[in-house]
């Protein structure tokens, strides 16, 4: 599969690295073609990794994955625009930290609503799909990292989620393993999650963990 | 030890018998003395068991439950009045849940602030302690309903934790399970979390679960 990821950071690159490990073909893109991140990553990925700007990594893909900083994901997608986005599957992993009275940073842009609504509303022939923002950017692409039956939660479009599971399973994570919460109203709980998440990292000391249901 | 449990739906009901159970005397608060619901649990509780306004059962508690809801929980406050707070621990284990656009409800009177630290700045001389919010009432005071490892945060004042810390070993938590998140800014992730909670129990079609950390 052709995929587009949008975003050179940590979990652009951990995704993006992935992808081309299991054979996809991954084309990295950020506001500018050339960008030094994104030049060493895909010289580092290999022949299945290529960069360019966020427009030609959304053309690029069949599937795409934001993994920009939920704060610039919408000025991304805009930049990346509307007619690459049309009726393909873009799996929101971002996350929006306002860091400027932290830390630790203001996690969400609301607690009535999500960055993966926003994008939806924004491109409504978009299939947006959540997922993947509740771990450290190394346990999204490699589970087996953690012990135990931790879970990830995903939601969003109906018709797009299937082949996001799947791809997780790709990833590591056990279909059983995945909750799927439903709708994209869900994505409001899962980014305030987040919250509490960077409580528990400040208590543990580590980003290396998870979240397990006991029931 | 002689607790002031401030509210009379499930949550203080959970908690008023758990303690009386435990030996400890209780007066659970309402917003007028001779509440129904109040005087039904009271004559089912026993004889450690009694009913009064907010004002009765605070002056009456050493310690404070707060299991008002978060939407009227500084006015149930009010009502108990600061002279009945000072030099208190106040557990507070409240929601805030605006029912108006539900079902589900909105949660959290806002992603860059929380019930508990409203309540300790309104009363800087209690000592607030947030914890118990992330779980349905029955599995607050009686862990072991869930198998498993499962976790309950806290956060708050320094000096009141410790006992707190204790009460929650008493109703079955051993402190290894008790995750200490630190000052009451960690109250914002603990309030955000319960939207993400209700999505997974929209998922899991059970309010009986609870999380555990795989690390």
């Amino acid at each position: 599969m052709k995929v587009g990821v949008l975003g050179t950071g940590m979990v652009g690159q951990a995704i993006g690295s992935k992808l081309t490990e299991l054979g996809h073909e991954v084309k990295m893109g950020s506001r500018e073609s050339g960008n030094e991140k994104a030049v060493a990553w895909a010289a580092e990925a290999g022949d299945r990794a290529s960069e360019g700007d966020f427009a030609a990594a959304a053309a690029f893909g069949e599937l795409l994955f934001n993994c920009t900083a939920g704060e610039h994901s919408l000025d991304a997608l805009e930049a990346a625009g509307a007619e690459n986005l049309a009726a393909k599957t873009v799996v929101d992993v971002s996350n929006y930290l306002d860091h400027s009275a932290g830390p630790p940073p203001a996690v969400g842009l609301s607690h009535l609503d999500s960055v993966a609504a926003n994008i939806q509303r924004a491109y409504p022939d978009a299939r947006v799909v959540k997922t993947l923002n509740t771990v450290n950017a190394d346990i999204m692409v490699d589970p087996g990292r953690l012990p135990g039956e931790h879970v990830m939660p995903i939601c969003g479009d109906e018709e797009a989620k299937p082949g996001v599971v799947e791809l997780l399973g790709e990833f590591g994570w056990p279909p059983d393993r995945v909750i799927d919460l439903g709708d994209l109203s869900s994505a409001t709980g899962m980014e305030m999650y987040v919250s509490y998440w960077l409580a528990l990292m400040g208590a543990l000391g580590t980003s290396q963990f998870n979240v397990a249901l006991s029931r």
